[in-house]
């Protein structure tokens, strides 16, 4: 029988690798078991939020022992997806798009980068870290060829909407923007905006005077 | 006379270089007026939200004329801090931290890295885009030296509450927080999380099956 995934909401999605981090370093420690407090602790998060949201992966501790430590890393792993591949593919690489393909820790979260897309005439038919560039015209092919269903997304932001927008014509399910531009969502695509710059904006309005 | 900056809420923030991109763009294209309403066609977002984000700036559109470009641009660019140059440090220069040292696009957007730091005695000494790579034992003379305010955090997990803590001992005032660790607050340093890892959990998640 298949099961729905429960919806987790998205703050609560963003706070589980918190809990990943604290809790495989905890495994490697040899510590068998955790409470949410001793989390709350750690990670300077509320202990009834880490309680709610690991309760959203079915996971339940037990009363005045806690979770066992290696089923919680588990059952996180599985929620999250990071030990399942995911293919993907890079458009623009340039400063950022290259430096993301550099990046061998997004393959340790299971996100494979397979090929690069650009414009630029030096770059196409090169190969990057390994992984072939390709040109945008031939988008669509290479998609199915290659079984990718992520695309990233660090273009200039000029041409951010248009190479969206080609992206989800090719059939990919998923865009990771990393430009500042909003990318329109739809139904037949998620979107993940990771605009480092809005970061930056965020850090510089907020640091002591 | 000082004049006390508005507080803005992050959310706002991280929405106003989404605003900037749009008005650079039509800048570029001669454009000279331009109404909330347009903004929203273009980014997707409401444009009483629009106007009530750029209020917070002090920034007013005309009736039926709406915001002048030019003038629009100027305001994001001066509050949002791009146009400054902010001193950082590279903490951990492995794969992530290399990577975003080479990325030309972050100096574009006022973060000038100015040297990385690391325990890996085959990189310490070396120089990394013409960056010089120190020990950690260096830090606080160095950041005293290079006058750096930001530090930004890529090394390992298991390291990044220690580092994060030396950081605020030798005098950074903002960590960009790129570990999926979560980073204790304190009042006197700004502290910006980018888990991108994190992202991708959230996309992988979203992504229509």
């Amino acid at each position: 029988m298949e099961t729905t995934a429960p919806y987790v909401p998205e703050p609560a999605i963003r706070r589980l690798p918190w809990y990943l981090a604290c809790v495989s370093r905890l495994r490697a420690e040899g510590v068998e078991y955790v409470s949410s407090t001793a989390i709350s602790h750690q990670l300077n998060v509320d202990s009834s939020q880490i309680a709610k949201d690991l309760s959203y992966l079915n996971i339940k501790g037990k009363t005045r022992i806690g979770y066992e430590v290696k089923e919680l890393e588990r059952g996180l792993l599985d929620f999250l997806g990071f030990h399942r591949e995911h293919n993907a593919v890079m458009m623009g690489v340039g400063s950022l798009g290259a430096a993301l393909m550099a990046d061998s820790g997004l393959s340790r979260y299971g996100l494979n980068i397979v090929a690069g897309f650009d414009v630029n005439p030096d770059v196409v038919g090169t190969r990057l870290g390994g992984k072939p560039i390709y040109d945008y015209s031939d988008l669509e092919r290479r998609v199915r060829e290659l079984d990718a269903e992520i695309a990233v997304i660090a273009v200039p932001v000029e041409s951010a909407a248009e190479v969206a927008q080609k992206c989800v014509d090719a059939g990919i399910k998923a865009l990771w923007n990393f430009t500042p531009f909003h990318i329109k969502t739809s139904p037949a695509v998620a979107i993940q905006n990771t605009s480092i710059y809005a970061h930056l904006a965020v850090m510089y309005n907020r640091m002591p005077k």
